[in-house]
């Protein structure tokens, strides 16, 4: 029932902008989030959606058929999905996971919270 | 159209709480899981979705309009995924909490669970 | 261009309830709609479902695990999905394509009715 | 953050429109697809969503709060199903009811074609 190692990691993250001044206010000093470890993961697996709605672009452009276009969509899609999940799952197990060890009323709103996010995710 | 069937099976469901015979011995004996608080009402809701169902049938049965088919087949999703949602909540409250508060390794095994579980409720 | 096997098939196509007075006066008399001839197979995968929601209220009455319901869950939902999938298919191939083969501004009605319960689908 | 790269490749793009070597040959001579007419509204709805997913760059580089995040990929999501479902409404008023018209066995190829769109686009 200890919470050693999370904080541990949450202690010794770096803050890769302002050292000095918290940008998340609401968040305790020096935390970071949940996806931090993987931001650069994150950000080549962005870039390769950004490259894919360039290629739909183009495909208009180019007056590609349309079914063809409306596949390349689907895994535009499928790959933002697949990057929310990830972030999600990062989320549960270092947001929600944190507050729960806290104890209080926080993890109610952190559950309610992702749910919510969970919600609209499912409901586009 | 009778309910006789539904009605029959559903009273014929032994009572689960036998406190001598633990159903799920993988878990701690006397641990419930989230969502029995809200049983009743999730009863309540799986039997409102089995009328939507049963509307379907009698909706085909009668030659209704495809279109309005469509439409009662959304409500009847909505209100499938609408049961996960809350499901979902109850066990990120009880379940991935419980998991993070007792430390160790449980909670990354409940997080991948329950992210495997929200990514089947995307893909569908 | 010929419409001769859809009229053919549409006039041939008894109407199981009542012979003398349409039920969808909106539609040509004797028409039946694209899902007329899977009508069995329809009922019988919608009984399959129903019976995927009485296990749902059999899961929950049996205090099964959440994640193992939210998988139930998951199921139910594709197969509701699968079956739109058929009703929509065959709709197209019917309704709007006849439609588009009588010409005029129908079609244009039928394409934005199909598409409003497409977007209805993917919303949930 | 510049949009050079982007801008580069859009002017890179031949005219697709060069009228004495049709790019479809698959397709009549002359045929444009279904969408043709809202090409304009669709590059500019799609560089909206190019714009989106960089804006989600930006909050990861900048880490932003996981929900907030999640909230940004909602909202792509629904932009670029909403884009799918204009298409998808196009092709049907164009492509499937010309199908339909022409007669012969295209419509069912074409209805086939499209309800496997739409299951894609469903299961995403």
């Amino acid at each position: 029932m200890t919470t050693t190692e999370a904080d541990a990691e949450a202690l010794s993250a770096p803050d890769p902008h302002t050292p000095t001044a918290p940008e998340h206010p609401e968040h305790p000093a020096g935390a970071v989030h949940g996806y931090h470890e993987q931001k650069a993961e994150h950000l080549k697996r962005l870039r390769r959606i950004e490259g894919q709605i360039r290629g739909l672009q183009r495909m208009v452009d180019e007056d590609t058929y349309c079914i063809d276009i409306l596949t390349q969509v689907s895994a535009s899609t499928k790959a933002l999905q697949s990057f929310a999940l990830q972030l999600l799952e990062e989320h549960l197990r270092h947001c929600v996971a944190d507050a729960a060890v806290r104890g209080g009323d926080e993890i109610d709103a952190k559950v309610d919270e992702a749910t919510k996010a969970i919600a609209r995710l499912l409901r586009t």
